[in-house]
């Protein structure tokens, strides 16, 4: 009997959330470990507010607004409306159960416990039994710079609705930013490195840019495989393709691989950007063309599924052409 | 015509909340101003919460739950039963709309905001239109040494329900506590000081506990009055009578009296107290005696009149005396 692979999955907001549920559902959770994004963390009311992380949470506990594909379901909103009153600005919407996670992680960062530890403590709390992790515990922010200046992700993506000029997006904090052993230790254990289809530049790309994660990645023996988050040239949803542009880059496969560089062997890419296959293979990438989209469980469950056959593929190509290799260099 | 008293109440919770909207439901109002207790303030779950000033605020907004005298009305509970998911001591029942509050207030404290500046933001916010003010921006908090342990007030009025023996009640920090400038201007220019109908000990006790607030009281040239919280030996709501105990002494007016000590001339006490009169007249003090018990608004309303009143004429009698005296002297 083949045992399953260790899988760890890199993993932004709602993209990533639907992978790591379609892992989560599927025989694979056994062994699976999810890195998610902390650099769209923000204080709202003096609340640590970490949007990322608990879409991931709530997804995988089966409690997230479905319709939204962020928030808690049945939300009522009677802090937010008490806050409104006292004159707060109050354009992040957040629901009541919702404040409860916000008030307890920043009670408990308070505390002094780490932020790695109160994030895997919610997600028990919530019924998730799989480690989720976080890149660092220190603290990061994504920084988009506009033309109505320096904004928060949240700033940006809520209260902007995006509709604002990008000039340039930094990762503040990232460079000094220490990995978590944890995730470290994940990716080193791993067999399998899945990258979800979240945000290349604010969400995954956040998570590679802390340094020591990129480099885990660039040296660890697992086999890397990224899901291309855009079909046809464009996201399902959120701001990728505007960010891919902020960064001078299209929203294309190839760009994204270009971008994950030396942290992937293999992409899976959508039907809508078969076009893209040969300019991969040509950089050495393996590549797996399917349907990308993830509308119903199943379908998380399928493509997730599909993601891991075609690595173990990778990985069993990779292990015969070393093995190749070491008897050409015998003989 | 003759013009309306500068009136400064001294008020605790629920009991001082009552003697407060019946001032403020009044003619008196618009020269009222409220000191009120912050000594059984204390965290939750990270948050400030500031019960008495909090019962307060709602009371005069119209806004307080009638039935348990303190919270709002039409409360739900969504983040509470959240925090108690995520594992918190939830024994403190805040609703909703109260967790805005303190969130707010928090926030606030934070930012480096005085807290009295804060209380009475919150107040107008909520549309109290008259000044709520604090006796100290410094932390002070009432430590109630029980047969379990020393406890905080709400600990011993919420979580233990009043069931554990006292041996001792300190208000900690009260002695280094500095006065706020307007609790102290307050007290200076008014004509009356109305002391509410609240625990003696620990209400009042300690605003009084404020060294420089309890010698402005005894320095004005204000005519003060204190209501006596107990009916027939009985608190009437609230732990009152245990305390007064605790302490070694009997829940009459008299002891009332001696704990307000050389900040009074004169109480108003319930008919079922009448017997008590003789002593406090001995004592030096003025006495008028009515029904003291305050259901609804117009009994509240009714009993601050009668007690303004009757202070006005305290007031005349001293300002007779004081002149014949120095008819007196002057022959």
């Amino acid at each position: 009997m083949k045992s399953s692979p260790r899988i760890t999955l890199l993993a932004g907001g709602v993209g990533g959330a639907k992978a790591a549920l379609g892992l989560y559902l599927s025989e694979h959770k056994a062994n699976l470990s999810v890195i998610g994004n902390i650099a769209d963390d923000e204080e709202f009311h003096g609340l640590w507010v970490s949007p990322d992380i608990d879409t991931l949470t709530y997804t995988l506990a089966g409690r997230i607004n479905q319709q939204q594909g962020w928030g808690l379901e049945n939300e009522t909103h009677q802090v937010l409306d008490g806050l409104n009153q006292l004159g707060s600005d109050t354009w992040m919407f957040l629901g009541d159960q919702d404040f409860a996670t916000h008030i307890y992680r920043t009670e408990q960062r308070k505390k002094g416990i780490r932020p790695s530890a109160i994030a895997q403590d919610i997600a028990w709390k919530n019924g998730v039994d799989i480690p989720l992790l976080l890149p660092t515990d220190d603290v990061m922010q994504t920084r988009v710079l506009t033309n109505k200046g320096s904004l928060s992700f949240q700033e940006y993506f809520v209260r902007e609705q995006c509709k604002v000029e990008i000039t340039a997006i930094a990762i503040e904090g990232a460079e000094q930013a220490t990995a978590t052993a944890e995730a470290l230790e994940a990716i080193k254990n791993s067999d399998l490195i899945i990258i979800a289809p979240s945000n290349p530049v604010v969400s995954i790309g956040a998570i590679l840019a802390v340094s020591e994660i990129r480099r885990a990645l660039e040296e660890t023996s697992a086999t890397r495989v990224a899901i291309s988050p855009f079909i046809g040239g464009k996201t399902v949803k959120g701001p990728a393709d505007q960010m891919m542009q902020a960064i001078g880059m299209d929203s294309s496969p190839a760009s994204v691989a270009e971008l994950y560089q030396g942290c992937l062997d293999a992409m899976v890419i959508d039907h809508e950007d078969a076009e893209s296959e040969a300019s991969l293979l040509n950089s050495g990438l393996e590549v797996f063309i399917t349907n990308t989209l993830m509308k119903t469980d199943d379908e998380k469950t399928q493509l997730m599924q599909v993601c891991v056959g075609f690595a173990e593929e990778v990985a069993q190509q990779k292990r015969l052409s070393t093995a190749a290799q070491l008897t050409q260099e015998a003989c």
